[in-house]
C-alpha cells in the first residue's frame, strides 16, 4: 500500500516487489488500494499483483494502487466531524485477508501508523520510505527526489531563455514546505542567482541588492528559486507588503509575497510561475527508477528474512534498513552548514541571508 | 528587430535570414537591441549579424536581440508621464546607420507601428508574424505555438499521472487572453476532460456535473485546462465567489477563480497549476524551428525581390506573404465552428457551455 | 485494426474514434489484433474497445492492437513457402464476428488490400492513413511523422554539441527508404550541414569540399543526415569504397557507406549513429496527437454518414476525406521543386548535388 | 583544460570553478583549447574564463574548451609516424604563460599525464575526474554517467512501445568497452529483459531460453541493452555466426553480433540501435549539473588551500579529493558481487551467464 503524496517511482518500487516476489519467490502480493480506505470501506478493494500487472510499470508516474493523504486508522473520521479509532478493525481485515504482513511505502506519517499497527495490534510490516521533499532523516535519498528536481530544473532553463530577452525577474515556486532540498537542488542545477529556504528566512534588502549589483553588471534578470515555505525575515514585511501591495492576498504563495515585497524596493516586473503538482507527476527519471526498482527488492529481501519492524533506505550508496522506530524521526531540513548550501555561496548565489 | 513578448523560434528566424542574406547573398544584416530601444537610446545598441552570430541559434530559446513590450516609436514615455512622438527622430536613426529597410519580428501592435513607419515616414519594411497565442488572421500558424502547447501538453501529461493517484481536480491555466488556441490544441493534445477558453464564457454547473458524472463512473480526477482570459457565464457568480471564498482575491487569476467557484458545488481537492512564462521559454519545437527558417528565408527573400510592405505568413502550408496593411487586422479567435472545437466536444470534453 | 509498421499516434486515432463512437453515438467497436492475424487464426484475437479502453491512450506510443508488416489476406502463407488466397476466408470472418464494417489504419500497401476486400468480397471499409515517412499523397501529413523528426531532430542537437567539442564528422541516419522527409525536415530543424535523400544521389566530392571548406572557416566538424535510402551518384563509387576500404561491409547502411566514401577524401574522424525504430517508438508529440484524433473522429464521422470506401487525409489544414482508390497512388517523395528543399538550399545546407 | 572524450557536465565544472574562481575569490582563469593542443601550437591557444563566459554553460552540453583524445606531451606525433617526448616544451609553455597551476578534467589517461607533469616537471596539478563509462575507482559517480544512462534508458522506453506493438526482438548498444555500467544501470531503469556486459561473456543459448520463455508467456518481444565490448562467452560462436551469417562482418559491433547469433537459433525479426555519440552530448541532467559543479568548486578549493597534486571525488556522498597517485588506477568494473547486479538477477533480468 502507498500512503500519503504522490511521487514519481511508486510504480517501479511495486514492480520491483512483484518483479522478486511473485516472480522469483514465487509468493502471492496483493495491492491495497487507496492506502487504508481500501482495506476500511466495504466491499474492500484489493489488487492481485501479478507478473501482467508489473509489465510497462516502471516509467509509469503515479500509482496503480491510488493513494490517499488521510488515512489515519487510529483517527478514522465518524462522518460526524470527529474521529474514531478503527486500527483493530483494520488490523482483522489484514488478518481476514490472509495477509503475512504489510508493506507500507510511504513518509513519516504513514510509517509511524504502520509502526503503531506493529505494536499495538501484531501486523508484521516493513515500510518504503517515501517523499518527495526528500526530508526523510534515515534515507539519503528517496526515489522522486530526483524527478521532482528534473522539473524545477528544466523550469528553471525555460524561464532563463526568456527572462535574458525581456529584463525581469522570474520567480519560480517549487515544494518544499519545511524543507528546501528541491529548492536548493534546482536551483544550483539551474543556475538560480538567488535561491530561498524555509531553513533560511529571507533579507528582501539583500535579494533587491542582488537584482541592482546584476543589472549593473548588464544582467537585467534575475531567477529566484523559491520553496513553498519560505518566508521574510521580518514578520513586520509582510503585512506592509499587504497592506501597501495591490490587495489582500490570501492565495497568494510564498513566491508571490517575494515578488510584491521586491516590487516595493526595485522598479523592475517580475512573473510568477507555481509549478505544483507538475513535480510529482510525469515518469521517474532513472535515477529514481533505480532507487524504487532496489526498494521494492530489498523491502523483498526483508519479509523474506523474516525482519519486520525495518524500512529499507538508501545510507552512502548501500541499500540496507533501519529499524522502523529509528525510521520515524523529525524532517531532515536544509543545515546552514550543508556542503551544497555552502557551495552555493561559493558560486554567487544569494540565499537571503548572511550564513 | 523583434517587438512584443518572447516566442520559441526568434532566434530561429534571425538565423534563417543570416544565413541566406549574409551566407547566400552576401549582404550586411545589423540587428537591433530591445526592440526600438536600441535605436532610441544613445549610444545605439546594434549588433553585427554574422555567419558567426548565426551559430547554434536553432535550438536556442528566447532572442539574441532582446525584445520589449512598450516601444512605440510615435507614442514614447517623455519621463513626466506622458508620452512623445518620436518616429521621425527613429527614422533619421535608421537611415543614418545606413540601414536600407528593416524586418520586424512581431506581432500586430509591431506590425502595425512598422507600417506607420513606411507610410509616415519611408522605411521600407518587411514583416515576420510572431504570437505566441496564433491569433493572427493572416498567417495559419506562427512559430512558437506548437513549442507553447508542448509544453501545456507536458503538463497535462504530468497531471494526469498524479490526478489518477489523488481523486482531484487539476487545474492548468494557460496562456490566452483573447484567444483560446493554446487551451484546445493543449486541451485536446493532453485528454483534458474540460477546456474553457476566453471565447466561450462558461457555465460553472455543466463542469460541475461533469466531475460529478466521472465520479459516478469510477473516474474519481478531472483535468481542466483554463486559459488565462477565460470567465464564468454570469456577471454575478464571481463576485460571489469572491465574497463567499476564503477571502479577497486580487492575484487569482482564471484558474484559481475556476477552482474556488467549482469548490462552492463539489466537494473534492483541487489544484492549480500556472504555467506563465515556461510556454515562452526554452527550445522550439521542430515544426517551429522550420516555419521560423522558413519565414526568415522569405523576409530576405521578399527585400531581395524588393517587396517591401509585406509580411511573410503560412496559408495551407505555403510560405508566402501579404501587404503589411492587410496583416494588420483583428485578432482571430476560436470561432464556434471550428473544426476542432467540433471534434472535441464529439470525443467528450466539456467546453462550459451548449455549443 | 492497423496494418504496417508502428507509428507514434496509433492509439490516439483508436481512442479517438472510441471516444466519439462509443461515448459520442454508443456504437460497439471491437478491435482486431495483430492485422489481420486476429481474424485469420484460432481462436481470433479481438478486444472489445470500451471507454476504459481508452483511458491513457493519447499519450501512449505503439499500438494496444499490435500490428503486422507482412499480413496480405490475398496471399497469406501457406506454411510451405507459398501462398494462397484466404480473402474469402477473412471476409467470412469479418461477417461471423457481426462486424458491420472495418476501419483500416494503414499505409498504401494495407489501404489497397482494404478496398480489394471491399471491391472483391463486399466488406464496407473506411481507411486511416498511417505513413511514418509521410510520402502518401492523399494527404499532407499523418500522424507519427512530426514525432519521427522530434526524435531525429533532438538527436541532431546532441550530436552537435559533441562534434563541436570533437572536431568530428558525425553522420546520423534516419529512416527513408525511397522518401527523405523525415531527413530534410530534420536536418533543416536541427541544423545539419549536410542532408543526402533517397531522392538525391549525391555527389561524395561535394560533400567533401563543404567539410574541407568548413574546416577552413574554424568549424571543424559537420553533422550529416542521412535518409536510410540515400546513395551516391556513380554505381562505381560503392564498390570501389567496399573493396579499398577495411573490409567488406554488409550490414553497413548508407550512413555507413557516406562515412567510408568521406574517410577516402578527408582527414578526419567519423561517427555513425543509426536510429532505427527508435523514431518510432515514444509517445507522440502533441502534433500528432491532434492529427491522430482527429482522424479517429473524422473515421467515425465516414461510417455514421454511410461513407465507405473513402480514406481520411489532411489537406491544407483541413481534415476530409478522398476515395480510397484515389489514396491508393504512388508514393510522393521529395520534389527538387519543393520549396524546403529550395530553402535548405539558401540557407547553405549541402544537398551532394547541384539542385 | 580537458582532455579525453566529451561528457555532460564539462562546461558546468568550468562555469562551478570560474563562478568561485573568477567571481568569489577574483583569481584569473585561463581556458586551454583542445587538451594540449592549445598550449603546444603556435599560436597558442588560451581563453580568458570570466563571468561573463561563465553565463549559461550550466545546460550546455559539449566543452567550450574543445578536448582531445589524443594529447600526449610525453609521446607526440613527430609528423614522420613517430612520437617524441615534449613534455618539457609544454612545461616551459605553462611557466611562459604565467600560469600557477593546472586544473586537468579528464580521465585516467590525463590524470596520468597530468601527475608525470607535476612530479617530472614540477607542474602543480590538480585533477577533476571524467568518465562517462563510471569506471573510475577513486570516485563513486562522475559527471555525465547519469546523462547517458538517461539517453539509455530514453531510447529504452521508445523502443519498448514500438517493441511491443510488433514481436520483435529490439537490441540496442550502448557504451562501455570495459565496464557495463552504462548498460546495467540504463537496463535496470528501462525495464530490460537481457543486459549483456563486458565484465560477463554470455551464453547464447540462455539469452534465446529467454526469449522463447517469454514468447510461450505471451511476451512476443524482448528488449536486449548490450555494452559496446560485450561478447559472447565461447570464442568458437563468433566466427560461426560470420562464416554462417549473411556475410563477412567488419563494421558490425556487439549488437550487431548478438542479433546474428540469436537469429542462428530463433525465428524472430530483431532490430539493432546503436547510440554512439547521443550519449554524450545534449545537455547533462541536474544529478550531473550539481555534481559537476560541485567538483568545480572544490577544485577552486583544492588550490586555494594549496593541496596540489589531488583529485577531487565523490565518495558516499560527500565530495573530497584522493592523491592524483591514488585516483591513476585499474579501471572499476562491474563486479559479480555488485549489489545491482545481484538485483536485477533476482527481477529477472537475464545476463547471459549463471552468476
Amino acid at each position: 500500500m502507498n500512503g500519503g503524496g504522490d511521487a514519481p517511482g511508486l510504480n517501479a518500487v511495486i514492480r520491483g516487489a512483484v518483479k522478486y516476489g511473485v516472480g522469483g519467490l514465487h509468493w502471492q502480493i496483493v495491492g491495497i488500494e487507496d492506502a487504508f480506505h481500501g482495506l476500511m470501506e466495504s466491499p474492500r478493494r484489493l489488487q492481485d499483483l501479478t507478473m501482467k500487472t508489473s509489465q510497462g510499470l516502471i516509467h509509469r508516474g503515479g500509482t496503480i494502487l491510488g493513494t490517499s493523504n488521510r488515512a489515519d486508522p487510529f483517527a478514522w473520521p465518524d462522518g460526524k466531524g470527529g474521529t474514531i479509532d478503527r486500527s483493530a478493525e483494520l488490523a482483522d481485515a489484514i488478518r481476514d485477508e490472509g495477509l503475512e504482513g504489510l508493506i507500507c511505502i510511504g513518509g513519516d506519517g504513514s510509517q509511524h501508523l504502520s509502526l503503531r499497527l506493529m505494536q499495538e495490534h501484531g501486523i508484521p510490516v516493513v515500510g518504503v520510505p517515501k517523499t518527495i521533499d526528500n526530508d526523510l532523516s534515515a534515507t539519503d535519498f528517496t526515489f522522486g527526489f530526483w524527478s521532482a528536481v528534473g522539473v524545477a530544473t528544466e523550469a528553471i532553463d525555460r524561464l532563463h531563455t526568456t527572462a535574458e530577452s525581456h529584463d525581469r525577474v522570474m520567480l519560480l515556486e517549487v515544494m518544499g514546505r519545511t524543507a528546501g532540498w528541491i529548492a536548493l537542488y534546482a536551483g544550483v542545477a539551474g543556475g538560480a542567482d538567488v535561491i530561498v529556504l524555509p531553513e533560511i528566512d529571507y533579507d528582501v534588502d539583500r535579494i533587491c541588492n542582488t537584482i541592482r549589483k546584476r543589472s549593473e553588471r548588464g544582467r537585467h534578470f534575475t531567477i529566484i528559486v523559491v520553496a513553498e515555505g519560505a518566508s521574510p525575515k521580518s514578520g513586520e514585511a509582510l503585512p506592509a507588503a499587504r497592506r501597501h501591495g495591490r490587495g489582500h492576498i490570501v492565495t497568494g504563495g510564498a513566491a508571490q509575497t517575494l515578488a510584491m515585497l521586491i516590487s516595493e524596493q526595485v522598479h523592475v516586473e517580475s512573473r510568477v510561475t507555481v509549478l505544483g503538482h507538475l513535480q510529482r507527476g510525469g515518469s521517474p527519471v532513472p535515477y529514481d527508477r533505480v532507487l524504487a526498482t532496489r526498494f521494492g527488492v530489498h523491502a523483498i529481501d526483508l519479509i523474506d528474512r523474516g525482519q519486520w519492524g525495518r524500512m529499507v533506505r538508501l545510507r552512502d550508496g548501500v541499500v540496507d534498513s533501519v529499524p522502523l522506530a529509528a525510521a520515524v524521526t523529525p524532517p531532515r531540513v536544509v543545515d546552514l552548514d550543508h556542503p551544497l548550501l555552502r557551495e552555493a555561496v561559493k558560486i554567487g548565489i544569494e540565499l537571503g541571508a548572511e550564513i
